[in-house]
């Protein structure tokens, strides 16, 4: 269930922050809430020649307990303290100094009823992800503030900004609900001002910003608001490894170690890896976690506190404003270690029931598994994570529906996969997904083969995970079959206005189109239905005759869900008796999606064709 | 070190058990030795009508404690307990029954001194296996027994025996530990009496009889004496999954659940994971225990207490009898699960020293860890088994020099292998091997370059396992790249009289095997003496620009072993700057393998060629 939101008529209304005075120029977060679970907050405040400053405060409830000062002299850290005798209201920050004292306000607002127990998103969600310049249009004309340097460019140059929007997404959040989704994940929305190629949104120059192209940040807080109306929440991308080099900061380090330094540009090693490796060499580890992801995108220094700090504070404060389900963090493991750990335990004290996915894209088990909240690790290492992207089974997925069957290939490759959920603290925890932002398109990698789409669809949707769907999967989005940002992240047909063909009315599509959205949206509306899924065990079977069976039930039910994933070209008969332990007793079968039940005579189920049968077994 | 051999001038002159009465065919173990670490020893009697006898005995310190029929009439178990009064000689055993009674001698014997605590094989040791009737004849005319079916054939045809034996590989001992090994592992050398294809050992006709087309028992524990004279250990190969179909049991199974019955022939599924999977059905994981490895195989049903006393016997007599300095199980995982772990736990108890080494065919190293002892496993499993053959790393050391290297391919692939350590309670104890005898020869899968194969050969070395040769790869020996026994195989050259290419004296070798068989004497000579590979501390760094390097050292010690692979063709440079931890201070460098040493200058290194380099660096 997505979380409750602050009363949203009177959120819109109110400007994002204070109005600040000339000489301070910003104050980060931009307000903060009084009944946290945690009493601290640390404001950093920037302003011209700030740090020679005095700053105190008079407020009843709140305490200045330090001040620091970090090398620039534009910087102030105030740490605060919020007793539980704060009230919401406006505080006044005063900074002494040569001069007139400088005075600022600083707004301390009250949660949402229920907001530390949002419910996060989980097992019985499913998830849709967009890249919000590549989804729809809703107002093709914007006024822009000066400072954005890159304009909006053509649909035909992939690298460009698109003109996607809030607006759209809002538009579309119908349809999205409409296909069965329950969960909403945009590619990042804050702003980012890079020259060129900043669509994307991983390389922020302002944390606490809604990029304008997208729109305002009062259309941000609607979207989450109409979406949560429609049972659809909102998990938002938020990258804690590195900023944009176009971010302010880079004009004006708060303190030289608040990006990492090298003497030269220097690259991650991408090497996942060291971290685990018990023979790692510490200067590999430095250059995995310290490397610069590219150049133009500087490495945030987690293990500077003020840094961590503000991450921290930032990521709580998008879920309290935006009254989000979820996190999904970017290069998760890029970032300071220890960092994360405390990250992790903050955000999961102050919302004990949200989620947080993170990405670790590995092809190993043991190593996503070395980042899960639960997880006994040989190094000790203690993470608070609840969820990570399945880059391991999405692998062996993929393997299982393109390669020859063999004693290890093919769908014993799933089934292996599969079985290394021994290695996992919270297996059902993990988010599933064919395809994503940053990998070929699926549909492409399975060859253009729609019988083999629709068994990835339906494996995902059936199995012990969270599944994540990719936006235009459902109309067969093709890209080459090596990474190719621009062509995967390609506009979704009816978005635009004057599109001739419209992924969401449907207009226009091809008959193998509709037959893949009609699918998708019977598969993810059954399974928002269907407890089995959300919650029931699973029992798979060891793949033979070039079929792959599994499960998922309840001990005491004998109504079951029986998922075949079918490789053979026409009619295949398949024994129930080779499941005996789900099976037995067992006489009546129907097709969970709709449609003609497949037939079951003497115990033997007659499957039609080659392809993904979802089926409900009962007495 | 290996072991200590009882004293062999006076065993050789023995016969291998005692004279069997008329109507008592066989007794098995054939004798036993007091002083033993478990007071136990159960006999399996065999002869016509012999249930229905009542077996007593009396002997000072030996006990009858109990006595067991089985279902077929001509078999008895007789629980025998020794107790430390027990005495070495001859136990005479009385069967009484209808007319006269049955009486038979039963030899209790002296241990070897020491033989408790032998020193079996470890990360000081190389292993060299062979595959006897391929390695080398010695004595080309053998009185045969009759009831031998299967002739010896022409070296022409794969699948037959072509007749090498003990006497050859007896002759040739001097050569193997010449060459740096210290520990021989032949395939098995028991009865093996099929039709057909039966010179590879892995289907017992006669678990405790040396196939006489291989010599005579003397022969066996004679290579065991000679070995060890010159610093080699022995290995024996024991099944304990599987008979042959020629064993005499098949004629009258001793009980009707002595091996796995199915209602029709069912095989094995290959399935290795269905034991670690949280998912499996119990169905799958019969199938895949209990189920046959091949028509020719039957599947033992260690479940049965008799059949696995048997097997535990047997397996600690060949140790003791044959002064063995470790056994590799073969098809480990394939035996009830339970019973390996009374197995390994009851061998480790009269050996504390002793090494096993189980063979779990399986790509991922989760699951070759679950086997190991020491190992805290999801399912609370616990193995005393110390070893295990390291396939994940084998696959990874032939990826790593195959494909082009990328952020997951190429030498990424063996560093992430490697790091995978962190999952194995001791990877100083995994056997590590390029090719063995059931795989395609290494040399072929690295598509004939010689650098490539020496890279192996020098990872396989340096790196913290225990390396495992195969005879013919110093000399080159190719074979198709899918799995092909009989190429793969084949007569090593010079093991036959009349060979006109003879690699133990080097006549007749191309320079190419020459130099390879060079470069293999030096490599294991030298890991013989250098303790920084037996028990140092191990350092890799993330491979880059086609260079994967590791060192092995010691904290205390300034001298270290560095071991560069080097995949660029031509020159290649390589600052040592890039290796800080263990560079640093360090500034001569030599080749362990004797040789020009590489430039040092500048801390620079100029590697001059593509290969492999064993590096020692010093102050």
């Amino acid at each position: 269930m997505p979380p409750l939101l602050p009363a949203l008529t009177a959120l819109m209304t109110l400007t994002l922050s204070a109005s600040v005075a000339a000489d301070v120029q910003r104050i980060e977060p931009p307000h903060w809430w009084v009944g946290m679970q945690q009493p601290q907050l640390q404001l950093l405040v920037q302003g011209p020649g700030i740090a020679a400053r005095q700053p105190s405060l008079q407020a009843p409830g709140v305490r200045l307990k330090s001040v620091q000062r970090l090398g620039s002299p534009n910087y102030l850290v105030l740490d605060l303290e919020l007793t539980p005798q704060a009230k919401p209201g406006w505080l006044e920050l005063r900074f002494d100094g040569a001069g007139q004292p400088w005075t600022q306000r600083y707004e301390l607002r009250q949660r949402a009823p229920g907001s530390a127990q949002r419910q996060g998103f989980g097992p019985q969600d499913a998830i849709y992800l967009v890249v919000p310049d590549r989804f729809a249009q809703g107002q093709a004309s914007k006024t822009l503030p000066a400072h954005l340097v890159e304009a909006t460019g053509t649909r035909q140059d992939p690298g460009a900004r698109h003109g996607g929007d809030l607006a759209g997404l809002r538009a579309h959040l119908g349809y999205i609900a409409g296909m069965g989704f329950t969960q909403l994940w945009p590619t990042p929305l804050v702003e980012n001002n890079g020259e060129r190629y900043s669509y994307h949104g991983y390389a922020a120059s302002d944390f606490y910003a809604i990029d304008p192209r997208f729109g305002r940040h009062a259309d941000y807080l609607a979207l989450s608001a109409e979406a949560r109306a429609l049972g659809v929440g909102l998990i938002q991308d938020i990258v804690l490894n590195h900023i944009g080099a176009s971010h302010r900061w880079m004009q004006d380090l708060p303190s030289p170690d608040w990006v990492n330094q090298w003497p030269s540009y220097t690259e991650t090693s991408h090497a996942h890896m060291s971290l685990l490796d018990p023979y790692a060499a510490p200067s590999d580890r430095e250059r995995f976690a310290s490397g610069w992801f590219t150049q133009q995108m500087p490495d945030l220094n987690q293990r500077h506190p003020v840094v961590a700090n503000y991450l921290t504070q930032m990521s709580i404060w998008w879920v309290e404003e935006a009254g989000l389900s979820g996190i999904r963090t970017d290069t998760y493991a890029y970032s300071d270690r220890d960092f994360l750990a405390r990250w992790t335990a903050r955000l999961m004290a102050e919302y004990p029931r949200l989620n947080i996915v993170g990405e670790e894209w590995s092809p190993h088990p043991a190593v996503v598994a070395y980042w899960q909240r639960g997880k006994t690790n040989h190094d000790g290492y203690r993470s608070s994570l609840p969820a990570l992207m399945d880059f391991p089974l999405q692998g062996a997925l993929l393997a299982a529906l393109t390669e020859t069957d063999s004693h290890s290939g093919g769908f014993a490759k799933l089934y292996e996969a599969l079985s290394h959920d021994f290695l996992y603290a919270a297996p059902e925890q993990l988010v599933l997904f064919a395809g994503n932002h940053d990998t070929p398109r699926f549909f492409s990698l399975l060859k253009e083969d729609p019988a083999a789409a629709q068994m990835a669809l339906a494996f995902m949707a059936s199995t012990r995970r969270i599944p994540q769907f990719f936006y235009g999967d459902e109309v067969l989005f093709t890209s080459p079959a090596q990474r190719d940002d621009g062509q995967v992240r390609a506009p979704m047909p009816g978005g635009w206005a004057g599109d001739v063909v419209n992924a969401f009315s449907g207009q226009g599509l091809s008959p193998a189109q509709r037959e893949m959205q009609a699918f998708v949206r019977r598969l993810f509306n059954w399974r928002k239905t269907e407890p089995l899924v959300h919650s029931g065990q699973l029992m798979q079977y060891t793949p033979r005759d070039g079929v792959y069976v599994l499960f998922r039930y309840q001990p005491a039910q004998k109504r079951r869900l029986m998922l075949v994933l079918n490789k053979n070209e026409g009619e295949t008969r398949l024994a129930l008796a080779r499941f005996p332990e789900m099976t037995t007793g067992l006489a009546r079968v129907r097709g969970a999606l709709g449609g003609a039940a497949p037939q079951l005579q003497d115990g033997v189920l007659t499957l039609p064709a080659r392809g993904a049968y979802v089926l409900m077994l009962d007495e």
